[in-house]
């Protein structure tokens, strides 16, 4: 790592399943309503681990995005954070501020933008899949994504605000009031923050289930009320009628147990991504009144996620397990999430340097 | 028909499948808490046609229903309407008020009912199907059923409520707002007034598909803005994105018709009772933000309902395709439904002589 800043940054580039490299990419000049950042943390995601397992599926390859212009190879990482460090030409951010990235873009003038749906944009993305993200020292985001940071919330809590977005936006597309009983099908980084954000949202019993001991006493640690370890217990047991399950995985028999757990008139939100097909019994949702509800992305949220971190009402980076220097992101970061485990997750750091610079 | 008043009452009773008899009943006391009436007209509903092809579904064989206490053979018809004639000691409705029967059985004590969401009731059942109903010349029913009418609603009227109530509580919770644009994939009698109640919700544009040309006319002169022929159109094409679709049929295929209808971020109502599992596209789901909403039945709905034909709003009866005296119910109201053809409601009419009487 003796080469000058000039030469470019250090970044995780994907090139093509299996093939994400720890190189140096070269600076280029900011185009309008752009903004430079050092990055401080980036958050791994699933769909990280997806691209890199048996990608592309939303990396553009050939044809490049609509909003982004980009394909691969790409910088990925859209769980970001960082401090401005130039922005172009009328943007109004001063050098020096700690800013989150929301990293959805969005085309502002579709259908779905003019409504303020932007989560359901006709060219919807995320900056680090879809456009170069923030899996690097550097990156280059549009102004529009950028949310100032009090003092109060830490580079940590904000590298985790995305997931949150996440569960947060789930939650509300769920309508959970306090009072309600919530029950959650699946304890990966997304399950947690939804059991967590469930209590802080006034939930009187939340029930998670999950495979994994480490991440089911996170859950606990988190706020869950119950605790079901789904290789030899049944959720909707425990849950007996909740107000809401959320379906945390995206596999038919989460969706099963997420539906036989809730009360008659009660809702299961969808928020794994399913491969394809799913079933569910039509006679019994009619009958009990259900509805499922779909979620995915976010709006209109980071501001408020902001707020409550700062406001002490909860902590995200409780669901950090690891913090790994960029130069061992795909050793120590992607491999380590492609095999059976107990990490929830893992942040890369590019300003530490590891083992491998 | 010479035989007294003092032999009892006529009426249309279920005594198995393929079985229901025109035939006389004997007059009981009134127990506390009952109202009898004498019945102006009785609807066929789908259910009842169930129950006449292929019963039992819903009707208490052997085991009473816990709050009907009933078994069959019992007097069919849930959608009716008629005169207090007599009411226990301590009702307090005057004889001769003329009444609609929002027929859902409610314990009143279960987690659902205390709620006020009775028809989740933890006994839900129709007066009619689960106990003595309407399609007689007199019927007793539980004084918390009755709403008195206005002299500006018809008994016409009143005896179609009942698959009123079923469509308005579909469209409040597919939370369709004036403005709004709205596809109904079946017009039988509950996609018709799903129709026709979306332009009084001030519904822009209302997309309806059948296989029926009259049920389709019909349709068109109820409001609907567009109509599709489903036996060589797709409704998804017309409806080009709607907010809300609505699936009146119950099965695969316009379930997935109405999941193709919807904008991104839309909702499918599901109103048609599905006989099993039905399946989805997941991914698809989430991607575009979808809800899929269950109804059943009705709540909180009568006097609304009421409200809105006593003020000129719409004229539910418009559905009714025939009148037919209680004496021919079943030749001519029964065997004609079960055949294939294009009546949509028919009305029995007990205080009308027919062919057979
Ligand atoms: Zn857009
Ligand atoms: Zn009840």
């Amino acid at each position: 790592m003796s080469r000058e800043n000039d030469t470019g940054f250090l970044a995780a580039v994907w090139h093509g399943a299996g093939d994400v490299r720890i190189e140096r990419r070269p600076r280029r000049p900011l185009r309008n309503g752009e903004v430079r950042l050092a990055v401080s943390f980036c958050g791994i995601c699933g769909s990280d681990l997806h691209e890199y397992a048996n990608g592309p599926h939303a990396i553009p390859v050939g044809k490049p995005h609509r909003v982004s212009g980009e394909t691969a190879p790409l910088v990925i990482g859209h769980e970001f954070t960082g401090v401005v460090t130039e922005a172009a030409a009328g943007v109004a951010i001063a050098v020096g501020t700690r800013v989150a990235v929301e990293p959805e873009y969005r085309c502002g003038s579709c259908e779905a933008c003019r409504r303020g749906e932007y989560n359901l944009c006709i060219d919807m993305g995320f900056a680090g899949l879809m456009g170069s993200g923030g899996m690097s020292e550097e990156a280059i985001v549009p102004a529009y994504m950028l949310h100032p940071l009090p003092d109060a919330v830490t580079d940590r809590q904000a590298a985790v605000l995305e997931p949150a977005a996440v569960a947060l936006h789930a939650l509300r597309r769920g309508r959970v009031r306090a009072g309600d009983t919530v029950a959650v099908a699946g304890a990966g980084p997304i399950g947690l923050l939804i059991a967590q954000l469930a209590r802080v949202a006034g939930a009187r019993r939340v029930v998670v289930s999950d495979v994994s001991e480490v991440r089911l006493a996170l859950a606990r640690d988190l706020g869950a009320t119950d605790i079901v370890d789904a290789t030899d217990q049944d959720l909707a047991a425990v849950a007996n009628g909740v107000d809401v399950a959320f379906e945390a995985v995206g596999i038919q028999s989460t969706l099963d147990a997420a539906f036989a757990s809730v009360r008659k008139g009660g809702r299961v939100v969808l928020v794994g991504l399913c491969n394809g097909r799913v079933s569910l019994d039509g006679f019994d949702m009619v009958n009990r009144e259900l509805e499922l509800i779909a979620s995915v992305g976010y709006r209109d949220i980071y501001p408020d996620l902001i707020g409550m971190i700062a406001s002490g009402l909860f902590d995200p980076s409780r669901i950090v397990t690891r913090d790994v220097p960029l130069t061992d992101a795909v050793t120590d970061g992607l491999e380590r999430l492609r095999k059976p485990g107990d990490d929830v997750k893992i942040l890369i750091n590019p300003q530490e340097k590891g083992e491998r610079s």
